[in-house]
C-alpha cells in the first residue's frame, strides 16, 4: 500500500513548503529565548528550528533542524503515563492521578494543598508525572525507567539514551520537585520512595530524541495506538485515545486553551524546545494527511509559557494550512 | 440530497437502539439530584431522559423525553460568546476573556484576585461569560439580550423564549454572580453596568429551549458554522472551531477533562440537565454520522460537578458504540 | 485627681519633644503618598502631620496638625465592633466574625472562597466589616449608622459629622465592597440587604474626626471602657480587650505583626493617615502615662500597607522612647 | 530580696488554686485527643495536666503533672528565633523571615507560592521555622544545634536532652517538612542544605522540657530577657519584645487571634501539649505576679488547632482570675 501511496502523493511540494515555513519562522526566535535553569540547556544555539512531518503510508517528510538531538523534558510525560497505563491498566493510574486541566503553573503545589486529600489534577504537571512515574513496575529506579525504555523502543526501534549532563545538572537544581515528591509522599500519591521517583522522572526528562522521533510516537497515538509501519497495535487504542485528550486539554502548560482554539492538536511540549503532535485522521482535510500523521517540532527558542516559539508560530501556520484541527 | 441519504440510511436502527439506551439509563437518575438553587429546577421530575442526534443530511432521531423544554442555563455560555466573536470580533473578545480550562468551580472568585489583572480565565465560567454578556453590542440589557435571540433565531429558525419564573428566582438568588459582577468591574473586565450585564447573562440563562433545538445548533457548530437545512454559514468558520475547542476543554465544569477523555466530543453543560454536542466530522466513523452531528440531551439529574447524570452516561456509552470521539 | 496630677506632670518638655519630632518626621512623607481612590483623599495636603496624646488625668498634649478633620475610614472598624459588640453581644457577634488575623489584603475575597463556610476572619478586614455593619439593631442604614454615632458621642461628647463628598465619592467607587458584600449575601455572613450594608459602612468610613477624637477613643479602650474624665464604664471592660486585642492582630492591616514587633501598641489606621492607639497601663513606664494613654495621630500620606507613613515612624520613635510596649 | 518577698506573699492561696483548677479540667481531655502522627505521642496518657508558675522573685508554684517531661515540638521555634537572633542580629533574620501573622495552617505551602518571592510569613510556621534553623551558625546540624542549645543552658541552668525515639520517629515521616524545606531551597530562603536543616530542625523539635523549664524561659521573655534568678540579661531586651510579640501573634497556630483576644498573653504552644507563657509586669494585676510571671503547661490532649485543650481552659481561666491580660 506504501508503494502505491507512494505514486500517488509526490510529496516535493509540501517538503517546498515546509522548507519556506522553517526559514520563514527561524528569525522570530530572538523575541523566545531558550530555557536556562541547567546550563546544556542554555547554550543550545536558539535559531534552531526544525521539523518531521510522518503519516502511515510511510511518507515522511523533515526540514531544517530536524535530525538535532534534544532532551524530551516533559515531552516524556506522555510516555511515562502510556507505560503506566500500559502496565497498570487504566483504572489503576486514575485512582492516583486525575486528568483535569488546571490553569496553574507546571510546577504549582498550591492545588494539592487546596483540594483535599491531594490528587495531582493531570499527568501533564509535575506533580501528576511523579506519582505516574512512581507507579511504574519495578523496584528501582533503573527497574522503572526499564518499562520507558521498552515502550519507546516498541515505537521508534531503538534504545532511546539519556543524556548524562542534562540528567545531573537536573538532578542537583530538582529543589522544586523535591518539594513535590516529598509533599505526595506525605499525602499518600507517591508509591516509591523519594529519590527513587525523582531518579525515574529526572531520567525520563534526559531522554534523547530528534523531531523524527518525536513525530514517529504523535503517528502512532494519531493511530490509536496502532503502529503503521510494522503493522502491529503497540499501545491499546483507548490508553492512545486517553492520551490524545490529555495532550489537548494539559499538554502546552498554561497555553493548552490557547493552542487548543487556535491550533487545535493533541500537542505536547518540553522546555527544550520539542514539541510532539499526534494529528488523527480527518474528512475535512486532503491528501497526503487525510489519514493523519505525527507531527516533531524542535525550536529551543521558548515563549513565556514554556513552549517552543518558532515551533508553535510553525505548527499554527502549518494547521490552518493544512487544515489540521481536530474541531 | 437529503432524500437520498434517507434512502440509503434506515434510522430505524439507530432509533431503536437510542430507545433502549433512554429506558436503560433512565432509573440511573436516583443517583443524581435536579439543581435546587432555584425552586423551578428542584421541582422537575428527575427521571425525564430525552435525546436528539440531528446530522447534516436531516437525518434527525429523537427518543424519550426530547421534547421537554428546559431553560439553558450554562449552556447559553456557548451562543453569548458565539454572539459576541460575530459582532466584536475573535480578538476584542480574547483581550477581555482567555481561553484556558481552570480547576475551579464555575463560579470561583478565587483566580480573578490570585492572577492579576484579574482577566477571566475562560466564557465557560461564570465570570468569563459575565464578561461576555458585558461587551455584547447595545445600549440596554434588552438590546444586548436582543442580539443573543438574532442567532439563536438563525440557527433554530425561532425566536426564543425566556422562562420568566426562573429568570426571576435567578434574579433574586443572583449573589454570587452579583459579588463577580462587581469584582469584574473594579479590575475593568466589565464593559457595562453591573444590574444591566446581570441583565443579560440571567436572561439567556433563562432561555428555553428542547433538545432538537441544541441538536441543531451543536450541528452547525460541528459543521463549522454552515446551516446545512438553510444552506447558509450563520457562524463564520473561525468562530465555530474556537467554540468547539473552547466546549471541549472547558464545557463539562470540572469534569471537562474526564469528559473529553471518555467521550471526547465538544459539548457544554447546563445544570438544568441540558447538555449540546457538536460532533465534528471523522473518517472513522461509520455512516450515517461519518459527516458530523448534533446532539442534544435533556437529564435535570446532575452529579457533583453540575452535569446530567443520565445523560452523560447515555452520551458515553453512544460515543463509545457510534465511535464519536474526535481522538 | 486630675489637679493634683497636673501639678506633679509638667508636660512642657513632652510638648516641646512632641514638637520636635512632628517637625523631624514631616518631610519623610514624600516617601508616601495620599490615598487616592477617591478624589478627595488624593487632594489633602501630605506633608500634614499631627498628634494628639490624652492621659487618663486630662493631660493632653497635641502638636502639629493635630485640629484637621480626617475621615475616619478602617478606623470606624472598631467603633462597629464595639457597638456590635455592646448592642449583640459578644457570642452573638463572633459567631458571625472570626478574630484570627490574616495575612490576606484588607479587601481580599480568596480566603473566605478557600475556608468554608466563609466566615470573615476578622472584623478589620472589609468582609469582617461589612458582616459586622450588618448586624447592628435596627432596620435600615439610618437606624445602624445612629447606633455607631450613639458610642461615638458617647466617648467623645459630640455626635459625629460625615463628610457627604466623601460618601458619595465611596459609594460610587465601591465595586470591590459590593462584591464582598454579594459574596458574604450567599454565604449567608451578611443580615441585612447588600445596599443597606454598604450604605452603613460607608458612613461609617465617611465619619469625621481629628486626632483629640481618636486620642480620646483610644483612652477609653486603653482605660478598659472606663471614660476617665466623664467616670463613667462607656464599654464592658470585656468589650474593651477584646477589642484591644485585635487592633494589636490585625489593625495595621498586612503590618499588623510588624507594627506589634516594632511599636507593639494596640493601634488602627485608616487609609485617609488617621492611627488611633490605645496604651494600656503599665509598670515598666515613666509617668505621666504609667496609667496608660490614647494617642491620635493624622498623616495622610501612607506606605505601601496602607497606614500613615510619617504617623508610623512618629510612632515608632514614641514607643521607644516612653517605652509604650505592651510587650 | 527573695526572702523578703517570700515573707510577704505566702503562696498557700495561689497553690491551692492551681490544684483545684488542674483537677477541674483534667477530664476535659475526653474532648481533645494526643497528637499521633508519631507514635510517642499518641501513646502518652492524654489525662495529664500540669502547670508551674515562676515570678521573678523565685515564687514558684507548681501543680499537677508538671514535671513530667514532654518534648518541645513548636515551642522550640520561640527558642531557636531567640537563637538567631542573638547571633545573626534581628535584621539579618528578618530579611529572611517575616513576623506577620497568617490565617494558614502550620505546615502550609501555600503562601509561599502564592506570594513572591517567597519569603515565610513567621518563625513560628514550620517554613519560617525551617528558614531558622537554616541560618544559625555553624556548618553542621551539630553545630547549629548547639547554639539552641547553649541558650536554654544560660536560661535553664542545664544541658537540654533530646528524646531520641521521637527524633527518629519525627524524620522518618517528615515528608512535609522536607517539602517545605525543598521549596525554601529552591526560592532561596534556606541557607544550609536541606537534611542538615532538618537535622536541626526536627533535633530542637525533641528537646525535652518539663513545665518549669518553660516556665522559666517565659519568665525570662516577660522580663524583658533579664534573668532573675542569675541577676543577668540573657537574651537583649528588642530580641525579648520582638519575640514576645511574635508569640501574641502567632504563637497558638490559628487560634492565635483567638487567644490573644481571649486569654491576652504572648503564648507558644507545642502539639505535644506544651504551652509556654510569658507574662510581663502590668499595673493593673496584684501580687504575687504584678510584676509579670512565666507559666509552662502540659496537657497532652490538643484541639482541634493544635493546643492544649485542657491547658488551654486552664490558662484562660487563670488569666481572667488573675487579671494576666497584656490588654
Amino acid at each position: 500500500m506504501k508503494e502505491i501511496v507512494k505514486e500517488r502523493y509526490d510529496t516535493h511540494f509540501w517538503q517546498a513548503r515546509l522548507n519556506d515555513l522553517v526559514e520563514h519562522y527561524r528569525p522570530f526566535s530572538a523575541n523566545g529565548r531558550n530555557a536556562d535553569y541547567i546550563p546544556a540547556l542554555g547554550e543550545v544555539d536558539s535559531k534552531q528550528l526544525g521539523i518531521c512531518v510522518a503519516g502511515p503510508d510511510r511518507t515522511v517528510i523533515k526540514s531544517g533542524d530536524w535530525d538535532i538531538p534534544f532532551t524530551l523534558q516533559s515531552i516524556s510525560k506522555v510516555i511515562s503515563f502510556v507505560a503506566a497505563c500500559v502496565t497498570k491498566g487504566i483504572p489503576y493510574v486514575l485512582d492516583r492521578v486525575d486528568v483535569e486541566p488546571t490553569g496553574d503553573a507546571f510546577n504549582s503545589i498550591i492545588r494539592l494543598e487546596m483540594h483535599k486529600p491531594g490528587k495531582p489534577f493531570n499527568p501533564m504537571i509535575n506533580a501528576g508525572a511523579l506519582t505516574v512515574a512512581s507507579i511504574l513496575p519495578g523496584e528501582s529506579a533503573q527497574q522503572k525507567i526499564e518499562t520507558i525504555y521498552a515502550i519507546i523502543e516498541k515505537m521508534i526501534g531503538k534504545r532511546p539514551v539519556i543524556n548524562e549532563d542534562v540528567f545531573r545538572s537536573e538532578w542537583q537544581t530538582a529543589h522544586r520537585n523535591r518539594a513535590l515528591a516529598h509533599y505526595l509522599k506525605e499525602t499518600g500519591f507517591l508509591e516509591a520512595e523519594v529519590e527513587e521517583t525523582l531518579g525515574v522522572y529526572l531520567k525520563q526528562c534526559s531522554i534523547e530524541g530528534n523531531t523524527e522521533d518525536i513525530a514517529l510516537i504523535g503517528l502512532i497515538l494519531a493511530n490509536d495506538g496502532y503502529h503503521p509501519f510494522r503493522g502491529e497495535q503497540v499501545i491499546p487504542k483507548d490508553v492512545a485515545k486517553l492520551t490524545k485528550a490529555l495532550m489537548l486539554t494539559c499538554g502546552m502548560y498554561n497555553a493548552s486553551g490557547k493552542f487548543a482554539a487556535f491550533v487545535g492538536i493533541p500537542a505536547k511540549s518540553g522546555v527544550s524546545g520539542g514539541i510532539m503532535c499526534a494529528v488523527p485522521a480527518s474528512l475535512k482535510r486532503n491528501e497526503p494527511f487525510q489519514h493523519g500523521c505525527g507531527i516533531g517540532i524542535y525550536g529551543p527558542a521558548i515563549d513565556e509559557y514554556g513552549n517552543s516559539l518558532t515551533g508553535g508560530m510553525l505548527l499554527k501556520q502549518l494547521a490552518q494550512e493544512w487544515d489540521l484541527s481536530i474541531f
